[in-house]
């Protein structure tokens, strides 16, 4: 340990340099914290704080009131049976995962899912089939799909597959697949559907139950204004004892949460922002109506919108082959384009990427997208 | 949702009542923040803060210099080859014993192992064989018990157990079992061995291969002075390309981290502590030197201190028959202890205890510990 003193000075006080930006990092928008998770994170920010009376479990604590947002406000939010905090949307998947299956039972899930859970498959050792989207430009995930990949896993194992997940949207285009009829299809050959709602649960209204879904999972930091990492996981009534299956050597604590959580300021400035994340999900309308003017004034530019049209969610994806031209010849080459928008304080597409980027408009006030549009104007028509 | 509303408000600005209490709870005195930790937790307490320059995993971050902590400033602390950050010690272990074994394999560990190490256990599906302690009053894990019990796991199922787990301490007596002596009994069976060292690393110095183990575990909000959850995890060579194998779909991305772990404040909080961490562990022998003292002011009044001894950890129980007595008769029964040390502000004896309980004195000034003495002795002298 001695040689280890020389790496210490620079972890001690270390600045967000993307402070004060315009964000439009997809990750980012959804997980900024409110003042109220601001003040929480002060409050409760030394390690184990929310265990000074703790009766045995994480979800069992009543001061503070954990034990009522896990047990009344968050089922009744997501609209399913049960509900926990998990420490974040890829650990709630990896958890129904690994309860529901045994190893070498097959999985069937979008294409477009997010890379968390193909690895949390790879983790509970499932095999894994994709259901194709549409390719370029809608990159659609068709309820059909989900048939068509499920008779395929029956054909190639014998057996239906244990499990299926829709990612609702997914990362990259912001697509929402019609959840409702991809329900029903895998309800026909008796396979439940987790839906992975990281980039919807906290930011427009989602019922797992009005959807038809048996699992539901959100992620805090990217959706539910809470500081990471932190996730909620929802099951139907059918399968909570499966999931949460409790310890048998320690009745109080549940086998795939490990016994305990997101047992410390995460949950409090999950619990902080709640109010306010309800409350922006009944308002959901002013920013789908956002991301549309957005993408319009973007088109105006020579940008192409790829994905839902007229789209449906802040996170969008372009293909912007104006900006490519220019990287070919512009001083910085194919950074040019971060350096322009860094230089006017505007962060969040990838260093680098000049064809094809994502970005998120959600929570950006309607001036601060004005000045988001103008730079790419001033950048494109110099 | 409609109904959701009448829950909403209580989760908006929650205060934590123990603030500015004594808190002697075991599970409090490391993780309490140090004041670099807390300007940190203010800057990075965004969602997904530390994820603005993401180059494609947690531990390859530049900036902030994640990759530099992981990769360089923690395997030399925790004296081992390979580090990561988890969600915690106990999803430490769980990757540990997931990636290591197949369902049904077996393995053995401490009777005093916390119960986290079971329920790990029983998650990655393994058969658990425990080495008894040696019951009151010293409650000590002999290194012998580990040979026993290999033994007993051979002879029942006819191979060696696929791993071995020694608490080093444990979190009811704060025992420190004579490692080194368990890992050559362990590595002459060929079983790897993990050290559970949520109660040392970060407060005492804890070296995976001076002690010889091949596998270190630390907790981040437990002794380390971050918000939780986040946990610390060691890897010898040998292991580590099993541990942390990558995702065959997602070559940057380790299967048992699911990608990326405490992806968040809680890690920043870490790196902000980290240096006052090392050097705090540096005085380890005043820590020791304070919890004698302590332990032996409350023998004084007639408590006995079990476990080792003389102590060798600022953890300890105490059997407290004196108070026990007192409780029969007092006002508030067998919550009067608690309300004697609340109206006194100290606060961390779990309520309803008198006959045995455990506390803490780490990092608690000598003051505030005479504070605690003289409240025990108004207390059963009134």
């Amino acid at each position: 340990m001695d040689n280890i003193d020389q790496y210490l000075q620079k972890f001690k006080s270390i600045k967000r340099s993307t402070c004060g930006t315009i964000n439009i990092d997809p990750l980012q928008r959804g997980g900024i914290l409110t003042d109220e998770a601001r003040a929480a994170l002060v409050e409760w920010g030394d390690g184990y704080s929310i265990c000074d009376f703790c009766p045995g479990a994480l979800d069992q604590i009543k001061t503070p009131p954990i034990h009522d947002f896990i047990h009344k406000a968050l089922p009744r939010f997501l609209g399913i049976d049960e509900a926990r905090v998990t420490n974040g949307a890829r650990e709630s998947k990896f958890a129904i995962m690994h309860s529901m299956t045994k190893d070498g039972d097959w999985i069937v899930l979008d294409q477009s899912a997010h890379y968390s859970s193909y690895v949390a498959a790879q983790r509970a050792r499932l095999n894994i089939k994709a259901v194709p989207n549409s390719g370029s430009p809608d990159y659609r995930t068709e309820a059909d799909g989900y048939a068509d990949t499920i008779e395929e896993v029956i054909r190639e194992s014998g057996n239906s597959p244990t499990l299926a997940l829709v990612t609702y949207p997914d990362g990259n285009y912001g697509n929402l697949p019609d959840v409702k009829k991809i329900a029903a299809i895998c309800h026909q050959y008796d396979v439940p559907l987790i839906l992975n709602g990281a980039y919807s649960v906290g930011r427009m209204p989602v019922n797992a139950k009005e959807l038809g879904v048996d699992f539901i999972v959100g992620s805090g930091h990217k959706s539910m204004a809470a500081s990471g990492p932190i996730g909620v996981l929802g099951v139907s009534e059918e399968y909570s004892g499966k999931v949460f299956e409790k310890s048998p050597t320690n009745k109080a604590k549940e086998i795939e949460m490990l016994g305990c959580t997101a047992r410390g300021a995460t949950i409090m400035t999950m619990l902080a922002s709640f109010p306010k994340v309800v409350e922006r999900t009944r308002h959901w309308d002013e920013e789908v109506e956002n991301a549309r003017w957005f993408s319009s004034q973007l088109e105006g530019l020579g940008l192409v919108q790829m994905g839902d049209k007229p789209h449906n969610h802040d996170l969008m994806f372009f293909e912007a082959p104006v900006l490519y031209e220019m990287s070919q010849t512009a001083k910085g080459g194919r950074y040019f384009l971060y350096k322009e928008l860094k230089a006017r304080r505007i962060h969040g597409i990838k260093a680098g990427l000049t064809k094809f980027f994502k970005l998120s408009t959600f929570g950006v006030s309607r001036d601060d997208l004005e000045t988001v549009v103008s730079a790419f104007d001033e950048i494109i028509n110099p």
